[in-house]
C-alpha cells in the first residue's frame, strides 16, 4: 500500500514535471521559464566587469539559489521518471545536467571562467517548455516547409559558397596584403562580409578594380536573397494549401485531397462534403 | 432655444474636428496634418546646437504658435465632444495633452531639455486623422495579415532570440575582451548586429575562430530573412484570395466571382450588388 | 515636288531618329546607346583627379566630339519632328538639350565644375531607346504591379517614417551628443541607417541602454522588410494570372475573365473555349 | 582479344570516372570531392603568413601530393575517353587542365605567386561530381525559374544601375572630396555599397543635405529589394504548379492530379502512371 501511495507520487510529480496539461503542471513549466530566463540574465550581467566587482555577493547568491533549485529539480525529475537511466542520457537530461554541474565545479576546479559560460546553455532548457504548447504546430509546419526546400537550399549556398570562395581569392590577388586582405581565409571571410550585405567595414577595398569587383558583389548579393526567400515562399504556400484541405478518405484514410475533390483519388470512394 | 443653438454649434464643431466626411472637416484635418507636420520639424530642428544658437527667438516664437494653437484646438475637442471625460483618458486624449504641457512647464520647471523632446510625440497625432481616411483599408489588410502569422513569427523571433544569445556567448569566449567583446550583453548585441545583416563594424573578430562563427551566424541571417517573409507572402496571399472569393452565385454556387461582375461565369446567373 | 522629296526625307530621318523598327533604325538606337554609355564613363573618368591631370587634352578632345554629335543629333530630331515646338519642350526634348548645353557654357561661364556634372544626366536619354524595345512590357508588368500596391507601400512606408523619427528622437535623448548623436535630424538618419540594415557605422550607440534600443530597431528592420517584399509578390502574382488568362469578351470588351469562365460576368454573353 | 579487353578496361574505367551510376563509380566521386576540397582548403591556408612560414615542407608535399594525383587522374580520364580531344578542350578538361599547371610552372617560373592562385580554381572542378546527382533537377528547376524571369531582372538592374549613377553624381556634387567622395566612380561604388545595404561605412555623407539624400538611397534599397524577390517567388511558384498540374484525366479532363493519385478525383476514372 505504501507503494502504491509512492507510485501514486510518482505519477503526480511526473504529470507537474514532464506535462503540461493539468493546472499544476502549467503553473511548474511557468516558473520553471522564469527561472531559466533569470538565471540566463544573472550569467550574463556577471560577465560586465563593473557589475560583477561591485555585487559579487549578490551574484554569487543568485547562482547558488538557481543552482539548488534546478538540482532539486534534475534529481526529482530522476525520481518520478519511469526509466530514470533513458531520462539521464537523453537529450535533454544531458542539457538539464550541464546547468547545475559547472556552479559545483567551480569548487574545485580553479579560475574556471570558460566553465561558467556553460551555464548560458540552460537557455536551451527553454526549447523542452514550449515542445509542450501550441507553438509546436507552427514550429512544425515551419520546419516541413524548410526541410521540403532543404535540396533546393543546398544547391543555394553551394554555388553562395563557391562565389565566395573564388571572389575571395580574386580580391586576395587584386587588393593585396595593404589593404587588409592579408590571405584567402581573410579574404574569404570579407567576400561573406560583403555578400551577405553586412559590411563591417573592417576592411574594405581601396582599388578601382577591388572597388568594382566589389561592387558585382554587392549587387549579386543584393539579387541574390530573392532565391531562397522564394523558396521558402513557395514551400510555405503549398504546406499552408495542404494544410487548408485536409480531407482524410474514410476508406483507405489517404490525406490531403484538394476541396473539390469529390473521389479520393487513391481508391476511388467517394469523400462527404467539404467543411 | 440658446441651448439647441448651443447643441447645434457643439454638433458642428464636432463633425468638423472629430469627422472627415464634410468638406470643413477634411480642411480641418488637412491643416492639422501640417501644423503637426511643421511642430515636430521644428522641433527636430531646435536640437541641432549651430541652429538654435543663431535662431533662438524664431523657435521660441513658433513653439508657442504652435503650443497655443494645440491648446485651443484641445479645449474645442473638450467642449465639442459628447462625453468629455472619456475623450480626456483616452488614448488619442492623452496625447494631445502631452503635446502641449511640456512647452507651458518649461516655464517653471528649468533647463527641462528631456521634457521638450516629447514634443515629437506629437507626431502620433497624425495617426489619427490616417484613421480617417482610406489608408485604413489597407492598413487594416495588413495588420491581419501580421497578426495572422503572429504565431510563426513569434517562433521564428523565439528561435532568432536563442541563437543570438548562444552565439554572442561563444563569441564573448572565443574573441575575448581585446577584440572588443567586453561582456556576454555586448556580445549579444554584436551577434544581433551581425545576424540582422546592419553591420557597424564597431565591434569585428580578430580570431580565425571568431571570423569563422562569425561567418556562419552571417550566412544564417542572410538566409532565414526568407522564413519572416515567406510567412507574410502567403498570409497576405490568402487575405488577398479571401477578398477574391466572396461572392458565391446562388444558382450553381460557384465562388471566386471578382467584386465587380454582374453575372456569374458558370452558369450567367445576375448576382447580388458587392458589399 | 522638291517639298515632296524633302518631305520623304524628313519622314525617313524621322523613323530612324525616333522609331525602331526599321534595322536602320535599330542600328541608330544601338549606335546612340554606345555614345551615350561612353560619353556618361568620360564624365566620370574626368572627374578622377590623377586621370585628369594626366589625360586632359584627351578629355576634352572627346567631350566635344560627343558634344558635337548630340548637337548634330538635337538639331536633326527638330528638324525630322512634324511639331518642332512639341518636341523641344517634351521631357525627352528637355534632357537632349541638357546633355549639350553644359560643355557649350563652359566656354563662357569660368570654372562651372557642377555644370559640367549635369552632363551626367545623358543617361536619362537611355531611357528613351527603352522605350521602344521589348523590355517596355516587363517594365509595365513590374511598374502595374508596383502601382497597385502604392497605398499599402505608402501605409508601410508611413510607419516606417514615424518609427525612425520616434526612435531617433529616443536615441538622442539616451546617447547624447558624446556618441555622435549630436541632434534630431542625426539621430533619425542613424534610425534609417540602422532600420534599412545598412550600418555604416559613423555613429553607434555606447550605452547599454542605446544598446538595448538600437536592437530593437535592428529585429525590426530585419523582419519589416517582410511586408512590402510580401505586397509585391501578392501584386505580381496577381499580375501574372491576370496576364495568363487575359480572355476578351467578344460582346462588351470586358478583359480578364478567369480561364475555366464560361460566360462574361459582366454581360453574360458566352465566351469562346480557352487557348 | 587484347584489344576487347582493353575496350573493356577502357569501359570500365569512363564508367567509374564519368559516371555515378556503379558503386565505383559513387565512391569515386565520393574521393574526388574530398581531395578537391582538401587541396582548395590547403591553397587557402598557405596563403596565411604564419602558417607558410612554419610549415613549408608539409604545403609543399601536400602541394605536390594532390598534383599528381590530379595529373594521374587526368591522364586516365584522356585515356578511357572515347574522343579524348573533344574531351580536352571541352569545359572541363580545360578546368582540369588547369589544376595540374601551376604547380609544374612553379617549379621553372620564379616567384609566381599569382599563378599559384589559380589552384583554387581547382573548386569548379565539383560542378562535375554535382552534375551527377539527385541536386541537378533542384538546380535546374531554380535556373529555369531565374531565366523566365531575366527580362524583367534585366529591367529592375538597369532601372538600380541608373539610379546609382545618378544618386552618386549628385553625391559627388553635394559632399565633395573632404567627405571622401573623391571622384564619379569611387562616388558611385559608395551609391551601390548604400543601396545594397552593406554599408561599409568607410565614405560616409557628413552635410545635412547629402545624409538627406542618403537616406532617401537607404529607404529605397531597403523597398526595391521587395522586387527582385516578388518576382523569383512568382517564377518559383510557377514552376511548382506546373509540375503539379501535368497530369489530366482521360476522361473528364481535370488538371491538377498530385503525383500519386491513381484515380480522378472528379470521376473516378483510373489515371495512367506517373511519368
Amino acid at each position: 500500500m505504501a507503494s502504491q501511495k509512492n507510485g501514486s507520487l510518482k505519477h503526480k510529480l511526473y504529470s507537474i514535471i514532464f506535462e503540461a496539461e493539468t493546472p499544476a503542471g502549467r503553473t511548474f513549466d511557468i516558473l520553471l521559464l522564469i527561472i531559466i530566463v533569470a538565471s540566463v540574465v544573472v550569467v550574463s550581467l556577471e560577465s560586465v566587469v563593473s557589475l560583477r566587482r561591485d555585487h559579487l555577493h549578490l551574484f554569487q547568491a543568485l547562482e547558488w539559489t538557481f543552482t539548488i533549485l534546478f538540482t532539486i529539480e534534475y534529481f526529482l525529475r530522476i525520481y518520478s521518471s519511469q526509466k530514470p537511466l533513458k531520462y539521464v542520457f537523453s537529450f535533454f537530461g544531458i542539457i538539464d545536467f550541464l546547468a547545475i554541474i559547472p556552479t559545483y565545479l567551480s569548487l574545485f576546479v580553479v579560475g574556471s571562467q570558460y566553465l561558467l559560460v556553460i551555464r548560458v546553455f540552460r537557455l536551451l532548457r527553454i526549447a523542452r517548455i514550449f515542445r509542450l504548447t501550441r507553438f509546436v504546430n507552427e514550429g512544425k509546419v515551419l520546419s516541413k516547409a524548410l526541410s521540403a526546400s532543404l535540396t533546393k537550399i543546398t544547391v543555394f549556398l553551394g554555388v553562395v559558397v563557391m562565389m565566395v570562395i573564388v571572389v575571395g581569392t580574386l580580391m586576395y590577388v587584386i587588393e593585396g596584403r595593404q589593404s587588409g586582405y592579408t590571405s584567402i581565409p581573410i579574404s574569404i571571410y570579407w567576400a561573406i562580409v560583403t555578400l551577405t550585405t553586412v559590411g563591417f567595414g573592417d576592411i574594405t577595398p581601396t582599388t578601382p578594380l577591388g572597388q568594382l569587383l566589389a561592387s558585382c558583389l554587392m549587387i549579386m548579393g543584393y539579387g541574390i536573397i530573392a532565391v531562397p526567400t522564394g523558396i521558402v515562399s513557395v514551400e510555405l504556400s503549398r504546406a499552408d494549401k495542404l494544410d487548408a484541405t485536409s480531407r482524410v478518405c474514410p476508406n483507405c484514410h489517404k490525406e490531403g485531397h484538394s476541396s473539390d475533390a469529390k473521389y479520393c483519388d487513391n481508391c476511388a470512394y467517394p469523400l462527404r462534403g467539404n467543411t
